[in-house]
């Protein structure tokens, strides 16, 4: 079976991670998967929010949001509108949750790390592609606070990636495009630690309810698809960064 | 190892479902997880959303949300604030899918079902239970529908119920109590068909990232969690309903 | 004349109170005055708003707020309208008025107590069942203050009831049930103390304005209806509170 | 005993009302009681709200907001915080309410009058200066669609007036100005047709309970206060209009 | 070529400015221009936003918004609606910078003035008004101040007027009305200094974009009508304030 | 006199437009004025507001915004804040105002082009950026409704670009970079066709009010930059598009 973009379904889209894509932010890049386009900033602030004051810890929280024209056809403007939809709080809550699960509060110090994740363009795979550059974005972050020596200790404890699968005419696939996603019975997305323990597990029935069989599969495939993005993380942040 | 409130491992907290606990509603019932109380009402609305007009097919959603004093502590009505929480968005959405699952919408014809889950009290497990008690309302509603002569065939493929399922200080147990999902290492959500199969997992590392075999064992304890509670949803539904 | 359920023009309906239905809440009952009921949570928190502070006085406040599916059709939540509507603001500063009114400011010390009314059926008088409701709970939530040792004083200065009456096809009625009040001439809500004296009285003409007369025997029925409640509100709470 | 500015107890305020001082809207008026100045426009406008439309029957409708600095110390503006107060919405109903009391939907044809009140100074007697002077832009309102040919009947089944009454300092008053407002035990709003009967009656215990001999006293002043008012409308309605 | 309203092309409507038109504020004036009247209201406060704290120096700031009758039609209000439009944004924006460009912050002292501008009744012009009238209350306001001896020097650096101009058919024209402006092809605002100097200048192209020419030729109309504006202020703020 | 980046005072900074670089919209660019970045997509609906409908005439509207690690330090996203700020509606009308003067609607046809500027990042001179991109976008959308043969004739009428200038430590500058036009005394937009007319004049004293030498002198860099950057539209307008 070929797939509309002749990969083979346990294939990654290319996926590229451009560092220091911004000037002023203390971690930033442009992270691709295929034409999935994800512009990421990371955001050093000082102290905590006030219900984590003089605790000693830090806190690391992100926002997603898509601009208008990501998409094939214009979506409104949530500040338009006067609300965050439902969708854009349950994805800015996945990253973040995605992200802390790495992070040793202590050893960040009071410091808050924000991290935006904005859709430029969306072609499936908007939340793991956030996810998978803005642990690059982070890292360059709490890179940033190490060299004001404002740190305790090493805040973070692992690397984290994120990949979708699903079920697709029958077919387990890895890193779903949007034609395929939205076709797709059974829709996954797995948010893996660099030492393989799975951070989030989120399988959805589209269609039908899917077996136990077929849930393993998925399974198999996210980690396939993690430990290869691990490896593209680390050659982005092994780079002397070039910017844009 | 026993638990808090005495119940071993593998073990539900009485569950308790009212059938018809509401006189205006076309479907309703208080359902109980030990202190967890949520009042759910299904009601029938004629026609569809705009964006599903004339294409003979109908429709279910679900909105759900927690009295300021549910909690330990008392917090802010959503309505006040003039905005719906991240938490509140994700929770409906997930209701909704849930029981979209098991719903055959052309059988359904162009009829509208909207499931309200308000939580009257919250010690844990507000979703699985909302999940759990909005099957029973929304047959009760489509029976409501089926003897108006409403519908085109037999809208409900099939039951659905949930239950949440966790690592508590290394023992993973069933149906976690408000103490015992607060301090959780991973908390898991597992929506399971009639049959069975998985509708919906969705598996949170909340401290350290968990393996493979630990995931497998709190989907084995899911799974007999469900089919427990698919055995106490037909019993009530079996019941000629006595209200209140 | 017979009115639709049965009763005497002067007749309240039947009024249930049952004391600590929550287990979270300091004060709680679930009042109900025929087929609305209504659930009335009282929260104790720790000091008052800003512009208190300082004063040694406590406050008393409350929010009243619809299910969605509490009345005959669904109506939709106004936390997803993102804004309280003009009658639910209306109910909310009637009932906190109403019980300030019994309360001595000083001998409560600087606490504030939030009382929410959530109504989870409603059949006419649900602002009327609020009030008698949260006299009760409010007790309960001062007794927690004292056992606590928290008051200055005793800061319930007497009970507070509250009745509609109004005038249906011609003939004064007490405590109106929904039909009758939807088609009610004069419809009058009254909140009365202990001692007897009006604490409330807001009458309106929905079609006809009313003379003088007609105003003096609906404030008899009220007052009649009130020292009714007051018993009632006694007796619930002399009994040893049995929870749900 | 002597009044802050030297009235007697039952003596209102300077009242002034100047027709037609806008020069788009279909009726308008300053009205002035005392330091109290509203501008009130009434706003003719074809059809009717849309849960009305194909029954003949007009609507009649309010909206009451104070400017900023209307008061002693300026308040924030209700569009700047995004949402309208609890007090805003309550007397904008009251006013409507008020108004909707003498009007013949069915003679009114489906036409809409809106009426804008909105207190430019703030004195004490906001609400009721609005709803007196909302009957003169109301009339101006209804005799432009006379003259249009735009009626079925005479919509105007009678005028209306409204005052404040309440007891300051064990004293009962008329039209309270805002330092007397403030410190009054009682505190009551009277809306009365021409022909003398009660429209809305709204009264409150600020401080302790009042008896029922008070609250007679009350409404013998009101009535009194707004059988004046009602000489002061017609003598406006009688002049020919100057403008401002 | 003759204005509908007989003005020839180079001449202001009439301009009427009433000084503290109002009771509590600390400055206020009625401005008219033509039919456009404007209510504004200085109100001195004590201290300044959080992010100016401690710096010794003052804060002016402004607030514009339309009453919903003020124009031809109703518009609805922007607190019903729960957003400031954009077009009240703007003018608010350019009103403030308007002041700010006369006003020595540190001879203000720590002082904030909130200029609030409601435009009663609107016939173009409604913003060069409320600057031209704004300068005024102003000044009383800071009169206010000196007399209460909390200056530090003299913050009134100059006076500032505004007035629009426009070529309409062809012709330049000064002080346009609202059937001018909406048929002009060039729009143009106006922000003079006592010593005409320029503060803002704004130029639209309604129609086709202007020349250089033209430009030069609404400047110079414009330069004429604040230098009479600035004369009109002077004769306001030298007699003695009359009140309404 | 040296600028900050080694510019003349009358120089550009590096200008680059990237046309099509998003692959769903009908119209795209990055624009980069220096470190300004601003992503622009033109976005192709079929058919016009309500309000203008069965005229036969289109539309063209803008949507400005920043992305919240645009800016130095991270601000607030507009969306969370439930309001769009003054500043972000002030820039979103004048994009669109610049661009519809360029703009014949009746050759457009019913037909919306939504112009969205999203900046990536912000060093200065946002707008006037969006503005130069935005008839790129603009021209390529356009070009895309007359390959659909859905044109009525030629709807683009001449092109549009944008520049800043101002007098930075009293020297008369072009194309402000942040730090500078964050100490400009007088800051100027400047909006000119591609003949060389004016669309739009904004400028606003800073600091101190500014002669009519100074204004001329701004005009005549505003005129240079506008030229410069007319020619940089149309080379990017001559290439073949490569994308991204």
């Amino acid at each position: 079976m070929t797939r509309i973009d002749g990969r083979a379904a346990d294939e990654l889209r290319e996926v590229r991670i451009t560092r220091k894509w911004l000037d002023h932010a203390e971690g930033s890049c442009l992270v691709e998967f295929g034409k999935t386009r994800v512009l990421v900033a990371a955001s050093v602030e000082e102290g905590v929010p006030r219900w984590m004051k003089g605790q000693g810890k830090g806190w690391v929280t992100s926002e997603y949001e898509m601009l208008p024209r990501a998409t094939h056809t214009r979506s409104g403007r949530e500040s338009r509108k006067g609300k965050i939809g439902g969708r854009t709080h349950e994805i800015s809550r996945l990253i973040g949750r995605a992200l802390r699960a790495v992070i040793d509060y202590e050893a960040l110090g009071e410091n808050t790390i924000v991290i935006d994740c904005d859709v430029l363009q969306a072609d499936g795979g908007t939340r793991t592609a956030s996810i998978t550059g803005a642990y690059v974005a982070l890292a360059d972050a709490i890179e940033h606070l190490r060299a004001k020596g404002a740190l305790k200790g090493e805040p973070l404890k692992d690397s984290v990636a994120a990949i979708s699968v699903g079920v697709v005419d029958g077919t387990p696939m890895l890193d779903l495009a949007y034609t395929e996603d939205s076709t797709a019975d059974t829709d996954m997305n797995i948010v893996v630690a660099g030492n393989g323990d799975f951070i989030e597990v989120q399988g959805t029935a589209e269609g039908v309810p899917f077996d136990r069989d077929t849930l393993n599969i998925l399974l198999d495939l996210g980690l396939k698809g993690c430990a290869e993005l691990k490896d593209k993380q680390a050659a982005a942040l092994a780079e002397p960064a070039a910017g844009k």
